[in-house]
């Protein structure tokens, strides 16, 4: 599948050319026909012998990126000075930061702000330590924690190499739900001391968000730190993942006019994401689900079953297929992957039920390529920016944790899950449902509101009936 | 000691009072008959019947507070609807926050803050993880740690009620030096559970601030985590403290015309701030130092002593002294006590050498009161903001960690912290150097800036000779 040029591989290269001839001309032209795209052509610095041009132009990867660079270099008379990622601008030196909410001036803020003041504010706490979420930046703060086991689609890149994406992810909870989130990036992979740290660290925060941490560790940390902490602890590679998945597939479902409840669903993956897909929809009334990983159909008669693949085989498949991915999806209603590149072809989704509907979600290339998906199913949705229906977790857990944080809740639990499915997928209108708009934008005007309400409603109902 | 009104004590009182009448003319001199300072008094609604007005002014502590009020409902007519504690009010969910560097609005600004484009932002730093310092907040960002075991003078209130301070701290690390700290505050109190956790979050931090931990555990806490952590990791209540007593003592001993190497110095207090002075002290070219603790002066061949006790007897009191804190004073060019409130009286003082230096850092109450420590010293310097020379950690750790971000600085060494007392003490000039102004205050134009770039010199010549 060809990649698009896009933003997010976007150079701006510094040119000098002679102000006379026609090389200027050339440039524009150059870049399209390498594939780039120009978006901005500054002349930042003009003179009788040269110009001096930032060219600034989308790419499609760092191979394309160089390419069209070398294509500039070989216009005669044209020099290349300096080529700027406008990624790795944006990325120097972070980008978030903190700030102070008042002043410091003079003696009279830092006595309040600081000592003596704050002694007062360390008394009420300490008399109440459930004040600490009135009284401290706790009230509204998320710790983003990795250990870098399974960043992005990159892997196991460690701690280090994990920071720009915590740190991303704490921009977007800023920036979607005005939560307080700083990125925590471990040291360590082993389960018992991710469990001890983030139990350590945990009083200044008001939540958990893991994320990136390789299946099947992440189950354990989370079951055992929500067993363990009075704040929600939320893996978004699963929860978020599953969540937007059932608001889609919820508005996918009514678009075509079936039932959760007596659909076929294939599930391809059972890796973290999977495993929570299988759970949340499941809870939300899926009867009929076959999961398959690279082995094939998970069955109660496979060998080699660990835990968790076992609660599977004993809770999907009640009719005992085995074979491949492949032999399952014949007549299923619905296809979910979170799986790998390219699995399917287009015999596969024809011999789907009619008005197929097929998830392709591995990122950043699809089980099967969309258009082609496209062919035979009625309603398509991927991860990818660049086609309708993307399903993106950035739709769930900023106004999931807002919710939470605004109903100072102790946990999260299942209800609250479906309460933010439902929530996202009534984003949509039924005026605006149809095949290619099942989901709301991430810039969508409420969506982030109309999660955090539907959480805060849901997790009060839970808090009162402890 | 009697203690003055301060902001840090301020209360805006909500009353109703008759439009007629003398009511209001009373305010003002029943608070300051009951010992407040009115700061503020503001008619926030005006009817035919009745005023509403919110009078503000400073008390001593809580329980004046209480009687200013009491004595403004006993005024006739006069009604008391509500009492707000600025203090509070000001820490109401917290007093620090995260901000984003660059605006989220569409689909571009989103993928290269987010993925795709952060993918390659985590591949460069995959490739060389130093490229961390440059491409993430671990650049400028601070970790502030405290288990909540010796909180200011409140003792071991735990982690939740130490928030706060480590709050207030980070607030000032962004206001005095444009450093983005985050509070940790951790639920163990076990030294090996702090140093695997302070080591487990390291990767995202360019530095370590602990923070009000208790002695001895401090001393492990710190020098195990320097042994094995790549960043600069700085106990703020022992090096902070001992920075800005050297940076003084060296100015007030200017100001005497005496001699760091010749001048007798008897320290008070062998907890985590005076063992850190004493031993910034020698590697300043002090000779005669004599420590005392609650059992009076250490020296050899007193029994019982612990490991820092011991390597205190081993390296001071050269002549052997024995007894109590007053029995070691006579003679004495100097006394510094990091200890407890009200040991001495003027006797003490009187008995010490001619052109005597006292620095009763105690807090809130000193060694000895400093207007009766003035009748017989020449220079008296406390921790207190209500008399000259204050000595205030707040000097030194904004411009000590600016400086270590600065220099990228991978430790800190005790060359950095004599360079950080210099600066600090060279903030004052020739002519402004006397009895009463041996420190700049902390809102000096520049002594932060000086220090971190006395410390960023120190650092590089230090990172340059490994």
């Amino acid at each position: 599948m060809a990649t698009a040029p896009s933003i997010s591989y976007s150079i701006t290269i510094r040119l000098e050319v002679p102000s006379g001839g026609s090389a200027v001309s050339e440039l524009t032209t150059t870049v399209e026909r390498t594939g780039g795209i120009v978006t901005a052509l500054d002349v930042t610095a003009s003179g009788a012998e040269a110009l001096r041009i930032d060219l600034t132009c989308a790419a499609s990867d760092t191979d394309h990126a160089a390419l069209i660079v070398s294509a500039l270099e070989a216009i005669s008379d044209v020099k290349v000075e300096k080529v700027s990622d406008r990624t790795f601008l944006m990325h120097l030196g972070g980008v978030i930061e903190t700030a102070t909410k008042h002043p410091l001036r003079n003696r009279d803020d830092l006595s309040m702000i600081y000592t003596p003041g704050v002694a007062r504010i360390c008394m009420a706490i300490a008399a109440d330590k459930e004040d600490a979420r009135r009284l401290t930046v706790k009230r509204n703060s998320v710790a983003v924690v990795s250990d870098g086991s399974a960043v992005l689609g990159l892997g196991n890149i460690g701690p280090h190499a994990a920071m720009p994406v915590m740190e991303g992810k704490a921009a977007l909870f800023k920036g979607f739900a005005d939560i307080d989130a700083w990125p925590i990036c471990l040291d360590t992979q082993d389960v018992d001391q991710i469990v001890e740290t983030v139990a350590a660290i945990s009083p200044g925060f008001a939540g958990i968000n893991l994320e990136d941490i390789s299946a099947p560790r992440c189950f354990e940390i989370e079951a055992r730190l929500r067993e363990r902490l009075d704040i929600p602890v939320f893996h978004d590679d699963q929860h978020g993942t599953a969540v937007v998945v059932l608001a889609a597939l919820r508005n996918a479902l009514k678009v075509v006019g079936k039932d959760i409840g007596t659909a076929r669903i294939v599930l391809a993956g059972a890796g973290a994401a999977g495993t929570a897909v299988l759970k949340v929809l499941m809870h939300a009334g899926a009867k009929h689900v076959v999961v398959c990983d690279v082995q094939g159909v998970v069955h109660q008669g496979r060998e080699g079953l660990d835990e968790s693949l076992q609660w599977i085989a004993d809770h999907t498949n009640a009719d005992g297929l085995t074979g491949t991915l492949r032999e399952a999806l014949p007549g299923a209603d619905v296809f979910i992957g979170v799986s790998a590149p390219n699995l399917l072809n287009a015999q596969d989704v024809e011999a789907m039920a009619d008005d197929a509907i097929v998830f392709a979600l591995a990122n950043p290339d699809p089980e099967i390529d969309p258009a082609i998906a496209r062919q035979h199913a009625r309603v398509v949705a991927t991860g990818r920016s660049d086609y309708p229906n993307q399903i993106n977790n950035v739709l769930a857990f900023p106004g999931i944790f807002r919710g939470l944080l605004d109903a100072q809740s102790h946990g999260i639990g299942m209800d609250i899950l479906l309460a933010a499915a439902e929530a996202i997928a009534g984003s949509v209108t039924a005026d605006e449902l149809n095949a290619n708009y099942i989901v709301p934008s991430v810039f969508h005007a409420d969506v982030h509101k109309r999660v955090a309400a539907a959480v805060r409603k849901a997790a009060e109902a839970a808090d009162s009936t402890h």
